[in-house]
């Protein structure tokens, strides 16, 4: 079943453009290690800045640094290219780590020509948009050396396997919506684009389930299921792909009704480093037929494998829904209120957080008059009847919790324009300082926990010279703030810095997590031994040295250079 | 926070016995390679015959052989006490797997005790009920030659470390109510029994979620949480251990609203083979850090490592539930129904699936008088009003589809009344042939084919001699039947296993799973290569020999032993 829907490219150039012709002119450019950062700077793609509006860019907190710095004793890494060292010693979690480049062999470039014919590039614009972070602050030591735009699994095996021969760095590449340096190349090598690739294969309407082609992006599917009253109930932002989803476990604000990208996708195929194809499991709802290699590959980023199929579990487009809102004196009071809805045994479907600086934002932004205070916003569904009955319930929490001016909205224009609030919440913080660029941190702990951890960010934030508001899917414990700041004052940036390392700290001192929801990339590496201990980053090594060898899947990310076998 | 509840052990000596003296009275028999049969016959503990009234036991279907067969050309498996090969060439799934036995060098046998001082034995009875299935009709070829009971993750590493080092197979050992054989000993070695470790160590409430030691029973942990509320969601067979049930991925009547284990499960702690602990997670609901080492290790049956301690995530205790049971001319009705209440939304959590022979066999065990007609039992959960709204939509769903008798309870003694038919489905088909064992096959498809699998399962049924009965977890199209047979008779003995086998690949050649909760063990070995493939099946074999590169841990479990690296 094809899908015909298309999302404008985000490309500069709608098509490759022939290889011959840009071997000859771009590989002196494609050679070049590092970057002109006036490049960099004055590079502007009207698409480009058009989705900065939608999607946050973060910064990569210090993990991509200028100087390189390797610690033999530490680490003997099987991968070249992923050396790397720590500064400061055994309990430093600061970490730098750049690419080592190597040109690639122009044999490589003949052969995934005749894989791939037209559908890839040596032109450097494109190789430059493929290379250079989208919405993200991290610095891009290096292009990729060629973009291939596979169309087929088979392709993309052939790819790999040509890839591995020569042992050149491949980096899968979908929506590139990632804020965490999942798509940079800081080894150059071979970007693998898999826009390409997006058909809906097979739609399972009486089992609830999809098998789609890893480039399609959620809202595109989505749109092509409504018809058949059934969504993927995900929601990261607009442009993500199904496929660069799995890569990071990605959620969202349904997560605490519907789970993560974990919880919501039956099977998968990868093309692994030897250019194999492994399907995951079966079609069935549930197994327990072997080792859960399908939640291996969700996480990975890529550094295991290329997704080439996904069959994704869908839900009911819920009967009716109500939109709630209350304000309450404390962001203590919001969180406990979060809590003991979850402790209430209904099933809220969103339970979202603002504090009173974002709400600020939102009324400077949309010249409204909302009560500056910490706010909570629910989204409850199912029957009608039991959708107003849940409302009553959560009403009846927040007051017992100093909660005020409880809204709620049946009719469909008066929920969007509730959730207009929510959803135009990041513009807003752009809106308040237009030459400023926001850092978003992505924390999650255990709920009990959440209010604490607020409470702390929020002081180190009204200390701090920059303007930082706070954002959470309160319902599951994750946490972002948005932290404002001047691009061009190295002084705010490494403050911007200094608040997101203080912030992931303070929740690993909580047992919770360096990334509820980005995921690694490069720019959460430096937190990992922290989190997880070297016990578990060397299992992790294991493992990719077992399925990757040469150390070519998407490598300096996910697992930190030092860690060795 | 200690847990004050004990289950009675179901070991013959409620405490090891002092090993000086039984490594001297033991060792001959604990290097005979061969049980003899008629002790295996002759053997009779009351315990374990009443426990057989609680849980099925099941076949192996043929792939504990007596010849063993290895084909070099297929694999040179780096674990040689997994060795093992095809009859049948290439297309066959028919597998013998055989234990090689090496006896356990003293030298580990006076390191094990100064770990385990007493908890350790080497008493033939206990070793013999360590070694022997609990459940099922796989045959033990071997038992182990000593059992340890550790007491703390330090323990267990020193014992897994020891074992390592002198290359002798280790078992974990749970509550032993896995039907597939993951606990035997077909090598030998160590048992590790894992029920002394049964502490709840910390309870977050607020957070729903709790931190157990691996040996405490799903049963003793709801006793334990009832009083806050709270429950964990899972209901395997009485006396399974959270250790055992994450090892299996096992679910379960609940798993249609709740998951299963994979879905249940915050993050864990285990002993690789190299006795290194690894905690898999931090606490926080959701996270992108790192590979899903969690999902990993849950399901695989003590192949890559023991697990010390997991993280559980709890449910609120439903504020009210009702049961409704309704009646159906064909199979095809009732499954139609389970399909359409999963469109249409609603939260069910439990749709169970009894065939007319089921109800006949309840009708005659218990003396009622049920309609003989395929039934459906529903549990709805929720508020007073949700579940009683949710419980008109299931009966309207019903009557499209032919439903009559359609009946439900809301009364705490009518809801018990009930269940107890569905609970004792199983003994009710022992009691109709009293001198018969029941085989149980546990195959899951995608829902959409759950009616064609019945129905093909039971002209399977209906054409032969024996007697077989259907229970389904119709919600999530798991698939069970009961065939009774006469263990004296080989002939009968074969046409169940030629049933089990039918139904297994009918249910592969629908996109379904040969194990839905289950587990491979060794009874399900021979059926994962048609269900996964050859990529997938060395994908999991690259990890285990990263992971346990000795292939000491539950050696001929999981993995097919012709699957070469």
């Amino acid at each position: 079943m094809a899908f015909s829907g298309l999302l404008s490219r985000l490309r500069p150039s709608s098509k490759p453009i022939r290889f011959i012709h840009n071997f000859i002119k771009h590989t002196p450019k494609s050679q070049s290690p590092i970057l002109d950062s006036t490049i960099l700077n004055n590079h502007n793609n009207n698409n480009y800045q058009s989705w900065r509006t939608f999607l946050l860019p973060i910064i990569l907190g210090g993990s991509l640094a200028i100087h390189f710095q390797k610690n033999p004793s530490l680490c003997d890494a099987p991968n070249l290219q992923e050396t790397g060292g720590r500064i400061g010693g055994k309990d430093s979690t600061e970490l730098v780590v750049k690419g080592s480049y190597k040109p690639v062999p122009s044999e490589l470039i003949h052969e995934l020509k005749a894989i791939c014919q037209d559908n890839m590039t040596l032109d450097h614009d494109e190789r430059y948009f493929h290379g250079k972070p989208q919405y993200s602050f991290h610095k891009a030591v290096n292009i990729p050396d060629v973009v291939v735009f596979p169309r087929s699994e088979d392709e993309v095996s052939k790819i790999v396997q040509a890839c591995n021969k020569y042992k050149v760095p491949i980096v899968p590449y979908g929506g590139a919506t990632s804020i965490e340096g999942h798509t940079l190349s800081p080894n150059g090598g071979v970007c693998i684009d898999m826009t390409l690739m997006k058909n809906v294969k097979a739609l399972h309407v009486k089992d609830m389930d999809v098998v789609v082609e890893p480039g399609i992006g959620w809202m595109e599917l989505n749109e092509y299921l409504a018809p058949y009253g059934l969504f993927f109930p995900l929601d990261p932002g607009p442009g993500a792909t199904i496929g660069g989803m799995c890569g990071t476990r990605c959620s969202g604000s349904l997560a605490v009704r519907y789970g993560t990208m974990r919880d919501n996708v039956i099977n998968l195929k990868a093309v692994l480093a030897d250019g194999e194809v492994v399907k995951t499991a079966s079609r069935a709802r549930k197994s327990a037929a072997g080792y859960d290699l399908t939640r291996l590959m969700i996480g990975s980023e890529g550094t295991l494998g290329v997704i080439t199929e996904v069959t994704l579990r869908l839900q009911k487009i819920p009967e009716h829904s109500i939109v709630a809102m209350c304000n309450f004196p404390t962001i203590k009071d919001a969180a406990d209120v979060a809590i003991a809805a979850m402790l209430s045994g209904i099933q809220v479907s969103r339970v979202e957080l603002l504090d009173e600086v974002q709400v600020k934002a939102i009324n400077l932004a949309n010249g409204k008059d909302l009560p500056e205070f910490p706010t909570l916003m629910f989204e409850l569904i199912g029957t009608e009847a039991y959708t107003r009955e849940q409302t009553h319930i959560v009403q009846k929490i927040a007051s017992e919790h100093n909660g005020s001016d409880f809204v709620f909205a049946e009719d469909k224009d008066a929920k969007k324009e509730l959730w207009k609030i929510r959803k135009e919440a990041l513009y807003a913080c752009l809106a308040m300082a237009p030459n400023c660029e926001a850092m978003t941190t992505d924390v999650c702990v255990p709920l009990s926990h959440l209010a604490e951890l607020i409470s702390k960010s929020k002081q180190e934030l009204d200390a701090s010279p920059l303007l930082g508001t706070v954002i959470a899917h309160a319902g599951d414990g994750n946490f972002h703030t948005v932290i404002l700041f001047n691009p061009e004052d190295e002084e705010q940036r490494k403050e911007a810095e200094r608040l997101n390392n203080f912030m992931v700290h303070a929740a690993l001192s909580m047992e919770g997590t360096c990334t509820g929801e980005h995921g690694v990339g490069t720019g959460k590496l430096k937190y990992l031994e922290k989190e997880l201990g070297t016990a578990n980053l060397r299992t992790m090594r294991k493992i990719k040295a077992a399925l990757d060898p040469n150390g070519i899947m998407n490598p300096g990310k996910l697992i930190p250079p030092h860690v060795c076998l």
